[in-house]
């Protein structure tokens, strides 16, 4: 299949876009393995004890999130819809797992897109695609930039001790 | 891909289990293309002037559904999740072109499941699923497995008087 990135909706989606020091095949399994992920998912001091992940379209994931104190501030689930290894990544909130819908306070879904740069890097894009632009706005003000950039900085930190 | 058949949680998934005369590739035809589908998609004397697919996963659809009087009664979207040719199609209610979420009264996943009877008909299966038992009742009792068997009787007429 042939490389189509997400079409942006400005008004209803936020992107994050990084060029990474690390290959597109070692961030896709970063982002694939819950054991990875329990490393680098939670902006630091937070935690994330528990990852299920079950990878495949219409499989589940679930993270869990605690404070520095240990209080659970995130139990969050969702669904994937498209794997492509190495390259892309979709997962949606609005749905569980076997593509069950499920209510959501803020009902997004997610796009990863891993593009090789030629010297062994990535080009590193993620998407949030809302229904309207309240919830858009609401996961900007959340902090969408802020932590999903923390997060890469972390997978990178990650990946290059492991490596 | 081998076949697996969707697992029903009784609580949540309403579930319609029929023999049909037809061939699974002439059911997936009729449920794919939209001059098809304005035929037979809604009970008579309801009728679909409208119908649009995006056969592709991620692709919506929209369906509007008129009164005998011409009063519109629904206009539907939804999103293709599984598209595996003569055999099996899921699209969500919860979701709308390129898998965005979308709101919804009464948001379900659809499964439809086609194997050969070895004699040139079709075992015919369709699961709606529910994020909750309330959205299976009001499924249920907004005439799931009338308005679904009835449809499918014309589904099979309607392939009969056009072969």
């Amino acid at each position: 299949m042939s490389f189509t990135p997400h079409p942006l909706d400005p008004s209803l989606d936020l992107e994050l876009v990084r060029h990474v020091p690390v290959s597109p095949a070692a961030v896709y399994a970063a982002w694939t393995d819950p054991d990875s992920v329990r490393q680098w998912f939670a902006p630091r001091p937070y935690s994330i004890p528990v990852c299920e992940i079950d990878l495949r379209p219409g499989g589940g994931f679930r993270t869990v999130m605690l404070s520095p104190e240990g209080e659970q501030m995130m139990d969050s689930t969702g669904c994937y819809l498209e794997i492509v290894p190495d390259e892309r990544l979709v997962w949606t909130a609005a749905l569980t797992t076997g593509y069950r819908p499920q209510p959501s306070d803020m009902p997004f879904t997610a796009v990863l897109e891993l593009r090789p740069d030629g010297s062994g890097g990535c080009h590193y894009r993620a998407v949030a695609i809302h229904q309207d632009p309240e919830g858009a706005a609401q996961h900007a003000s959340m902090g969408f930039h802020e932590g999903w950039g923390t997060v890469v900085d972390q997978l990178v930190e990650h990946l290059q001790g492991s490596s």
